[in-house]
């Protein structure tokens, strides 16, 4: 049993996310607590060169090289912090699993650029600050054979929630949707991991454009809304609800310029809008998700979505046959979980273990994820 | 003793070289032979795609990430060609040291950017392709540790050239000269390296100016000239020659705008010109290995510079007390020298033991190097 951090910088820029562990095994005989949990927020100024680092008319080789160790420093600030929070001496901790910041993804090959992903936020000094062996670049190892460097989480998810006999579908509800399929037979080569399809974007879009409100609180306004059979029936139809897996989405999809040609093409109530979209987030999970039904089935909710009750009981009514859970029921609150995703991951690699699910990235094989930096 | 292999991609995109070398012990007891040596040129698409991702104005964040997976397979690709060359299956090749194309440098604080580097040619796609443990990213543990990040070169001239009672001065004159003291005690932490001046930059204007040459081959026009002694007394008072080392210079202070303001201030034949320049490559060498001299001296000259016997029998002429040889009569050929190093650097970073020279660099401490990427 060794300390051991993982830290997640996300695509939301919502902040470092910190999760101190004792950590002990491989592979599925990984034994993982969670001891401590922090987030340090940016600061403008670094939102501002983040931003600037990640657009395409903004971003130059100079910044990016800055940024790297910029973003280093901050992640070793962030892992002394919630060493100092949980009362541990940093030189203690066995060793770091960092995502790092992700600056571009492409996916899949898309002339004249090829499959690659591109993570910042120097290991070297990370290593240097902590006094500690770091594990980084956990993605491109995974696109090196093949895989889409996505979604990253599920080896881990595999270690931390796995039930033999259960099926245990964790459906993650950000921005966009996400689901992880726990196998009943707890073999990892029967995962399965996709984007369901929208998470928050559209409800979030509507309440910016209908309330100057960031997100429907609570499912306030959905809830007071009804919802508009035909709106749905057209949302169900998007080309991306029936394409088959492996297959990933994003705001480029279902973000603002999807949410503004709905606004222009219907006319309805802002709590109809609402509910329509909670609606279509609902079933688009319950359609996602159904085929992977099978015997005891749970249904585990995390991210933003699973404090927004109206969701919530929209999808257990598309449910009926499935226990639904919302994440903190069964262990790890969602925001911790990547975070202790990364140190698992690190955990596999320096054991020199596996860490992606082909299953879910599309890759040929299992590999190891990740560089280690020995201090 | 097991085979290694070390790829080196300079800023002059020359192309990718590679040394194939069997290798065995650590520290000073490395004992390293070469096998094999190659260059894959680029692909003038290639040599496009690097100098745009170079370019302040040109690069961006999604060209970075493309490029960077697209010079790991180039990476493999010339390692796989090497091996193929000397006739040894890759797969039995323990490890590759990878420097990866640096594509920016910050040497030290400019604010508003942090000393950074950025070198790419992702390891993973390595790791993959050549079926073995890749290190890289050499240059940012030393700059973690407060170092300049460059030279990255001394430690492996250390263990390669180091002879116990004699002082050996490594001159290496590409573009800008930069020199590696060995000193007779034999004692790393006695090691000096730092940038003598300009090496062949100015003669090279000089020939494009007035002959529509690259460079003056053999020095024959610099042979037919004779020195103008008040240029040469200018130059020589260049604030560069008498700042104390650690220090590094580049084409932005001896390059083509400096060239151009001595064209435009002096009016000398061509051959007085390029004699002039030569001289100056030579006294400004001489005056900075001085000091360095002590008992048996041996100079060993390397790269473009070690070509032109006009530079060089104006080095022996300023230096009648020691030995000047080329690099090739005591082992390695220059080019080679740089790949070998990165082999080098590797299997010291694979044993956990140093690779940075903090004399030469700046850095607070001598660490390891690099991260390791495990097949």
């Amino acid at each position: 049993m060794v300390y051991a951090v993982g830290v997640m910088s996300g695509t939301s820029l919502d902040g470092i996310d910190v999760a101190l562990v004792d950590i002990s095994g491989k592979d599925e005989m990984t034994k993982v607590n969670l001891l401590e949990f922090s987030t340090l927020p940016f600061k403008e100024t670094t939102l501002q060169k983040i931003r600037e680092a990640l657009s395409l008319e903004k971003s130059d080789v100079e910044k990016i090289c800055s940024l790297n160790v910029e973003l280093g420093e901050l992640f070793a600030q962030a892992v002394l912090n919630v060493c100092k929070k949980a009362g541990i001496n940093s030189e203690d901790v066995a060793f770091v699993g960092s995502h790092g910041q992700t600056l571009f993804h492409i996916p899949v090959e898309r002339k004249p650029f090829v499959a690659s992903t591109l993570q910042i936020g120097d290991p070297a000094v990370i290593c240097e600050r902590i006094k500690t062996t770091v594990v980084s670049n956990f993605r491109e190892r995974d696109m090196a054979v093949g895989g889409q460097g996505a979604p990253i989480v599920p080896y881990s998810e595999y270690v931390l929630y796995q039930k033999k006999g259960v099926t245990r579908l964790l459906q993650n509800i950000g921005g966009i949707g996400n689901v992880t399929v726990l196998p009943k037979s707890g073999k990892l080569a029967d995962m399965i991991a996709f984007d369901t399809g929208p998470g928050n974007v559209i409800m979030n879009e509507l309440c910016v454009h209908f309330f100057n409100q960031e997100y429907d609180e609570n499912g306030f306004y959905a809830a007071q809304g009804t919802v508009d059979q035909a709106l749905l029936d057209e949302l169900m139809a998007h080309p991306y609800i029936k394409k088959p897996y492996p297959k990933t989405t994003g705001r480029e999809d279902f973000g603002k310029q999807f949410t503004a040609s709905l606004l222009e093409k219907w006319t309805l109530t802002p709590q109809d809008f609402l509910a329509t979209a909670t609606m279509f987030t609902a079933k688009s999970i319950a359609f996602a998700i159904r085929p992977f039904i099978h015997g005891q089935t749970e249904l585990i909710i995390g991210g933003g979505g699973s404090y927004n009750p109206t969701l919530l009981s929209m999808i257990k009514r598309e449910l009926p046959e499935v226990s639904v859970l919302i994440q903190e029921e069964i262990g790890f609150s969602s925001e911790a979980k990547e975070a202790i995703s990364m140190a698992v991951l690190a955990n596999q690699t320096i054991q020199h273990s596996i860490g992606n699910v082909p299953s879910a990235t599309g890759a040929k094989r299992a590999v190891p994820l990740g560089s280690i930096t020995y201090y």
